[in-house]
């Protein structure tokens, strides 16, 4: 491209690879941001995705692909659903952002080569590029590592460790730390107010006071206390550089205005020059450019469905709720009647609509922020001081926690409630977020209660079961919206399935608001077969298991989690029993399931209800 | 007891509860910290158990003890496999330490009314104890809360999101910062670092350049730097005080001498009355009073098998060699093979005899410490950059590494292997380390190949298979140890069990070590069985599958993990395969295993080499 004095457009379709960027002065790159910032809003309004954190991110990855070259260098967006502007500016066009066989929400190492890594999950790339520049600096090549971290996910325990252990050697990452001051709910911890609110810090408090003492211990001190206000503000710049990054053996560069690309690239352009691992700390502002999520304080804007980009108002259907907004407002008034109940949440409060919690109980719930480990280990604190602790978070996030979930809680047979969101398929965040594994790694915890309503009349009965002492009891429930409706609770005893539906010589075990779906279909066709609802994953029901043998054929269909979890478990226990039917087993096969929405995802594997309506 | 002026000896195993403490005086109380030194070091000589860590930690405990009152105040030890000397003073004999029925090496809740929490997996004290004070001022109870943590338990991800999230609260903790500076193995990472070393930390020295600065701008200054030391040093004592925590949000008191009680006492009874959370800071020998331990850097004192305790000779079985040792001399060869492979280890290097590579690669290995997240997260940063990485952890740890095997390594579909050392029943460690979960979790992640040998001949073609690109390696391997004897590898075709003997209606399907000795006694009797060696346990061998459909009865046997890992998920499969025989499945049922030997545990579920020749 050639060199124009005027401010020029890029066709960002036309991108091929970040090598133009060259070519352009700050004007003009300030007029790309203008542009892809436009491009992304335009995109997301219609397809959904991670809005905020990607408008923030614009001006700093423009910044780095200036000063590096990703064909060689390296880089790694934690969690990666900051990386839209990357995409764009390596080639990759977004129209299809999120669709099935379309461009991903994160980082893809089949999308593109300039993709060294990927994630979904927070705070893995300090430990991912650590291990990046120890096989760079094995191998004695040269290239720059770069990894590109929030402040939300830079106190993980995950994070923490990658930075202890990267620190103390002297294989070089350079560090972005994208301090936006609100990631996905507001940042929560010490060391996130320690780096953000450096002035305010006890440390800085600490040194103004040594210095103020020191100076005034002698007649000469106080005099030069009065006279060299210079040495006093030169000490205090210096000292408010000091921070835990020190600690931890980095270099720390910043703050840096993460909008200023001129800013940014200087500084970008000084930690590359460094012999060591460094921090290069800028401020961005979430949400930037686009003004309802400028002054969204909430979260909300963190992920989105489609929305009018004119208005800002995000699309609902009024006559659904989701099974999130349900449970929030069961929990509500569990709460109420619970005064020792105490809600945890790790930064998922937004996304599991648990504002009203928030608000009304402002005593009895933490938000821990990205700390899925300390959730729950916090939790058995609670628990062994007689508090019945409520953890809510999505079933992708649970993995983190599986050995505070078993060693500090099931072990000790503590009572718990886990409120386990967006479990089974979730669509358009793919891979990395699906919630299909959890149901089969909690099934080999004992002292494990694990359950799944298929109606809105089971959720208060079933939250009201967890309350009773049978360990920990966990709650699944999937990311969908359901008919609003009036509902009266059921009596639900603990442990039992539902026969929906009795008949014949087939008995069909399902599990989930599926069986709404199949009770209708078997009912309004007049079908000859027995529906069992299994709400209790584990322990099973007994009676039913015995009432199974009798049937010649079972078919399992569980479409909430993979074939080795409760179809298996179920599928075990009946050959135990020495069932010699015929089984058919319908449930996500043992892979890792791409995006695409729901149904696809599901009519891909065979599990889609209209799937086991043909067995029928 | 009455106060004398001469010093005399408590009667251990007397004590009922620690209030007699507070009618000693510090003469008196060095005698019994004596006293307590020779009876844990004979106790652990016959019952072996952890020596270095309990040793150092006595004279704080004491300490402790006289300071706070543990029927109202609580404590809890990190780990917990320092609380010996607790479990002295709170009336507990330690004659049947470690053994069936009798004392646990960890603090046990049902064990006595002083031990309000445990664990057994490392830094979950001060999460804990945050969710315990947060329950306690929610009741407006006043009480201490103690955490003992040891430096390298407090740089492992889950404590430091603990410290995060409690450092910007008001509910009170006194953290007991336990640095013996040589904790599981050498203490690792920038922060161990910085809180051991801090007149040489980054801070220390940048102050200290940024006083000289100050000084030497103007004349003045330089004769000010001239002649008053006094403000240097008084600098110098005030900003080496300042630390980590104090970013963290806590107070800091120390170092301390941990072996002085009178120092200790100065310092918790300081703590005891800050309004906010506060680190004490405490520097202590591990092996204190026991030569051969004190002297011992590798960290091979710090849980022991039984010794002579006047020649520090540690029993050893010279014809016999551990399964441990074994995989590390075959990985030894195989990495002198393969230039582009990795070792990493989460602090578990001695107890999973890795010596030898420490010493032969040094460029080929990272303990990463106590970390075992950022190890998986680590590793998966090597894979992507063209390394196959080896991870050695034990089963139980592996707990700790759930999601980021699955997100970080299966997802991708990297190649890694993982050595998981001590799966199964581990014995006297008790229900926080038995290694009998893994298999269950693992058998859930798509691209993972789960395995384990039976006898050492197939130890180097399974090592030499997991770097033939299947994925995530699993390789599982026992507590335990075997005739040393000659062999020469077998030829293993990836995913295909062996036929160990070939007969009858029924097939016993088993796997690991116990093969050899059902083969053996099949032979011997001459029973007419067939014998499948289930190498593999993922993917399993389809041929096999087939083969198994033939039998009249099929007994799956795997005393290495719970009912709900391999043996489910072979039954499982029968059933889909439509398999009509009977199956008799014999593994550990679902729950959690408390302290005995490994075979007296077997005896208990009925999973002993014995109970199974009884159904041949």
């Amino acid at each position: 491209m050639s060199k124009k004095k005027e401010v020029k457009h890029i066709d960002l379709k036309k991108i091929e690879d970040p090598s133009f960027l060259r070519e352009l002065n700050y004007k003009e790159l300030d007029t790309l941001s203008d542009d892809i910032r436009d491009y992304i809003i335009d995109i997301v309004s219609h397809n959904g995705g991670h809005l905020a954190s990607n408008l923030g991110a614009i001006d700093a990855t423009i910044a780095l692909c200036c000063c590096f070259d990703f064909r060689k260098d390296k880089i790694v967006f934690d969690v990666g659903h900051q990386s839209y502007t990357y995409k764009i500016l390596t080639g990759r066009s977004l129209e299809r952002l999120r669709e099935k066989d379309g461009i991903a929400g994160f980082q893809k190492r089949d999308e593109s080569p300039f993709d060294c890594y990927e994630a979904g999950h927070s705070s893995t790339a300090i430990s991912a590029c650590a291990g990046m520049a120890f096989a760079r600096d094995l191998n004695e090549e040269k290239y720059d590592i770069v990894a590109f971290v929030g402040d939300a996910s830079i106190v993980n325990g995950l994070a923490m460790e990658g930075l202890n252990n990267l620190g103390q050697t002297n294989h070089k990452v350079i560090i972005i730390l994208n301090d936006n001051d609100m990631s996905i709910t507001k940042p929560v911890g010490a060391l996130a107010r320690s780096f953000r609110n450096l002035s305010n810090s006890s440390l800085y408090r600490r040194s103004k006071h040594t210095y103020q003492k020191i100076m005034k211990k002698t007649g000469l001190g106080r005099w030069l206390l009065k006279v060299t206000g210079n040495i006093k503000n030169w000490f205090k710049r210096h000292l408010m550089a000091l921070n835990i990054f020190d600690f931890m053996g980095f270099s720390y560069l910043g703050p840096v205005d993460g909008h200023n690309i001129k800013d940014l690239q200087k500084a970008f352009s000084k930690a590359k020059k460094m012999d060591n691992s460094v921090v290069v700390h800028i401020k961005t502002l979430k949400g930037k450019g686009y003004q309802p999520s400028e002054n969204d304080d909430s979260g909300k804007w963190h992920g989105v469905s489609s929305f009018n980009k004119e208005t800002g108002e995000i699309y609902h259907d009024d006559n659904k709720i989701s099974w999130s907004s349900i449970y929030s407002l069961e929990l509500e008034k569990m709460m109420e009647q619970e005064e020792k109940s105490y809600l945890i949440v790790p930064a998922t409060g937004i996304g599991s609509d648990l504002n009203n919690i928030f608000n009304k109980y402002p005593d009895r719930y933490s938000d821990v922020g990205i700390a899925e480990e300390h959730a729950f280990t916090f939790a058995s604190g609670l628990a062994v001081s007689g508090y019945h602790p409520v953890i809510s978070i999505y079933s992708t996030f649970l993995q983190r926690a599986y050995d505070e979930l078993n060693h500090d809680l099931a072990r000790m047979n503590l009572s718990a409630t886990i409120l386990i969101d967006r479990a089974g398929l979730v669509g358009q965040d793919g891979d990395t977020h699906q919630g299909i594994y959890d149901e089969q790694f909690l099934l080999g915890i004992p002292n494990t209660v694990i359950t799944m309503a298929s109606h809105i009349n089971q959720v208060s009965p079933l939250l009201k079961e967890s309350f009773q002492n049978h360990g920990v009891f966990c709650i699944r429930y999937p990311r969908e919206s359901m008919k609003k409706e009036e509902y009266t609770p059921i009596d639900l005893p603990f442990g039992k399935w539902i026969k929906e539906v009795h008949g014949g010589h087939t008995a069909l075990v399902a599990l989930g608001p599926v069986v709404e779906e199949l009770k209708e279909y078997i009912i309004k066709n007049n079908i000859n077969i027995t529906l069992y609802n299994a709400i209790y994953l584990k322990p099973m029901d007994e009676q039913a298991i015995s009432d199974l043998l009798n049937y010649q054929k079972i078919i399992i269909y569980n479409p909430y989690a993979t074939e080795a979890g409760f179809a298996s478990y179920l599928a075990a226990r009946l050959l135990k029993e020495k069932y010699t039917g015929e089984v058919i087993i319908k449930a996500i096969p043992d892979v890792f399931v791409k995006q695409a929405t729901i149904q696809e995802q599901r009519k891909e594997f065979g599990v889609a209800v209209e799937d086991i309506i043909k067995l029928l």
